[in-house]
């Protein structure tokens, strides 16, 4: 009987020109014209499902794009995991930024070019040939599992919450794996712990009834611009620390270990500072780059916009003015308590003789993983077993807002398992998925299986 | 035979007639399918100056829109005054916005209502009713004059400079006359003696090369918004001062007589606000809403632009931003000078991991009239013989660049002598001229003819 690795090497090219079928559906979520080419993905994926051996595939229809899930309940009183993943993909736009064209799937040095080849098409259909080795070696899984894979993740997830909210029961597991994040560094496996969270204002500012001549009214009447920018530099110090009183109180400091961890991991600022485009790299005081990305806290304007701003002069005093400000966060932050305590001191700080409105205008928590979960530790073994190397633990500056969505309403930990890789250009012209991390990536899935059920 | 008086209010209604007629005529300089109605104009003015009595009106053509030049100058030995005026006119856009057409006079309460009514055809004309009554009553005037009345003022004066420049020996005056301004308040005659400067700066600030996603990059790299906007807050302090370094050093504070005499005029600040609508006044600690508005230098945000300034939350990290800075100088302050420091100073104050630009874009000198040049003191005694009341001296805290160039080339006082009032529309729908400040104008002109020689 070969092994699992053998089974997913000999199979690789059949696996391949799988994934390449499913590449070819031009899946895009976000426009109309593509709504039947997102339910024919949804179709083929599902048939995939059973092909595969899950004995249960449906497509389900929601108020948008519909989802598929599949299962495979055969391993009574084993654990449970639920796969995430997601078939739409992003527009292809610019078409002639592609060297080769984003629905025709192209492979050249090892790595797979097209549309939704890692985001997220190439990385969910790993699970399944994982799940596919396991019943074809050994005729059964030693964990259930349920895989719930959606068509609207590139527009915002809109009806996922609801369909877990009245799914809860059926999708009950003890954990959720998702792979749509990406590694550190090529061959470097990596499992994601931590996410940040958000809370993005909208600072509104009026000054005089209407705009005025900067001559006939210019020092005797309050600038909503120059009230605007004030404010805004208030909010932090020169040590780059935000000012509001009370935002650091919930945030849980790094350990020392912690940090020891993250300057480990092989990050090359100067390389940073290329990739970004700028001459140094500036913070809050006593961070490192990774430290101020991943478990810190900022503040960052998104926006500014007040009186005229084309060409040239025009000497208008500006009615009223706007700045778009949002907050990253982390654990133990909550985003609603910070909207609250920006909402007061922006008022607190507001100068004399404007009108300050400030809207909470989206929020979310910010997350991290429990790493005394069983499952990190055989995530972890899987991903040495197939790699080669043991893994890294990363975070995330940036939020997933389904994670939330999933441990709030499974109460199962969430397994961020990414076999991307940083360049990838996911939601732009050229996305590409490196075929060895396909591989590498089913086979540590497969074993993953193995390692929860000590197998 | 009558006296001036006497002559102007029996000849009352064909004045206005002939002043409905022009401002029939829609001379709008911006606009090229006015041409024609602008050349009409400036014909139809210099054959009104030859009716008048002028000996020689000629149209001359320019770059741009003609200059109508009319002269008499009968009065060998005595003083020449120079009358500037623009015969062409703004806009009349938004039209659903006029009680009565912009182009058909009509005349509601004492009041004509027309494009152009106040500024400056009705103006203008005056002096040349004025102009009128002398030659009509006695047959010739106690001085030369010489009108210079162009078609670009609403436009820039593009051409006008160099048509001084190049006329400067034809146009030798001894004072330059400009009815352009406002009254401080109804029945209120008043000079304008002062002019604010203007130094018009925009600062751009880049930071990554892109703009970037906020969560992924949030924190580690410098935000040009941020920066832009701790940079703007550098540049005033608690008390509405302006902090960069000798910028107060040339500014000439007010004496104790002129903020005394500020304080006598009318100014109601309670009916400021309203008009404005704030709810209270700001500016540099100290000085009264005149002080502020009319000698004070001051610096305002003109406009601001960073990031997402749509609609919601779009989580961006800009990689530029741009203000728009404009300061209103006041005597002596240069606006060259002012410049240099303005892009020093930003520079010494930029944020580290930015790049910084300033430009400036436009620039404009401040003006302060001489009060012992004699012909003050008769144009006071012309506009209390005609109004009944003493006039005021007043400011205005915006720039005229014409009264620059007139002064700089032909070396001659300029009087500004505005005859409009307050909330007469100038640039918007329901421009309109007090008929009566019409006639009263026309007449304390023609008596400042005599005041100048004695007569």
């Amino acid at each position: 009987m070969p092994d699992l690795r053998e089974y997913l090497e000999s199979n690789r090219e059949r696996h391949l020109d799988e994934l390449v079928e499913f590449l070819r559906i031009p899946s895009v979520s976000a426009k109309s014209e593509h709504r039947e080419d997102v339910a024919r993905a949804a179709g083929w994926l599902a048939e995939r499902m059973l092909e595969a051996g899950l004995r249960t595939a449906e497509v389900i229809p929601t108020a948008g794009h519909p989802v598929v899930l599949g299962e495979w309940r055969g391993a009574r009183g084993a654990p449970t995991l639920l796969v995430y993943g997601h078939y739409d993909v992003q527009p292809a736009e610019p078409l002639d930024e592609w060297t080769s064209p984003p629905f025709e799937p192209a492979i050249r040095d090892g790595n797979l070019y097209a549309r939704g080849s890692v985001d997220d098409k190439g990385q969910l259909y790993l699970h399944l040939k994982a799940v596919e080795s396991h019943l074809a070696v050994r005729g059964s899984l030693p964990v259930n599992v349920v895989f719930l894979i959606e068509g609207e993740e590139e527009i915002g997830s809109a009806h996922l919450p609801e369909f877990l909210r009245a799914q809860r029961e059926r999708l009950a597991c003890d954990a959720v794996l998702i792979s749509d994040t990406t590694m550190f560094a090529p061959g470097l496996p990596s499992i994601t712990m931590g996410l940040r969270g958000l809370a993005y204002m909208e600072i509104r500012v009026r000054g005089a009834r209407s705009d005025l001549h900067s001559g006939s009214y210019g020092g005797a009447v309050a600038n909503p611009a120059n009230a605007l920018a004030e404010m805004i530099a208030k909010l932090k110090d020169a040590d780059g620390r935000i000012t509001i009183p009370g935002f650091y109180d919930s945030v849980r400091e790094l350990t020392e270990a912690e940090r020891e961890a993250m300057r480990a991991l092989p990050f090359e600022e100067e390389e940073f500072r290329g990739e970004v485009g700028v001459a140094s790299v500036e913070g809050e005081r006593g961070f490192s780059t990774l430290e101020r990305i991943w478990a810190r806290p900022t503040l960052d304007v998104n926006g500014l916009l007040s009186g005229y701003t084309g060409e040239g002069a025009k000497t208008v005093l500006p009615g009223r003015a706007m700045a778009k400000v949002s907050m990253r966060l982390v654990p133990d932050q909550d985003h609603e308590t910070i909207e609250k305590m920006f909402i007061e001191h922006i008022r607190s700080i507001a100068p004399p003789g404007v009108a300050v409105e400030v809207e909470a205008l989206h929020g979310g928590q910010p997350w991290r993983a429990d790493p005394t979960e069983p499952i990190f530790a055989a995530a972890a073994r899987a991903l040495e077993r197939a790699f080669g190397r043991a893994p890294v633990f990363v975070r995330e500056g940036g939020s997933i807002p389904i994670v939330q969505a999933f441990q709030q309403t499974l109460a199962a930990p969430v397994v961020l398992l990414g076999f991307g890789l940083p360049g990838e250009n996911a939601h732009a012209p050229n996305e590409w998925f490196s075929l060895d991390n396909y591989a590498r990536g089913a086979e540590a899935i497969a074993y993953l299986y193995d390692e929860l059920t000590g197998g």
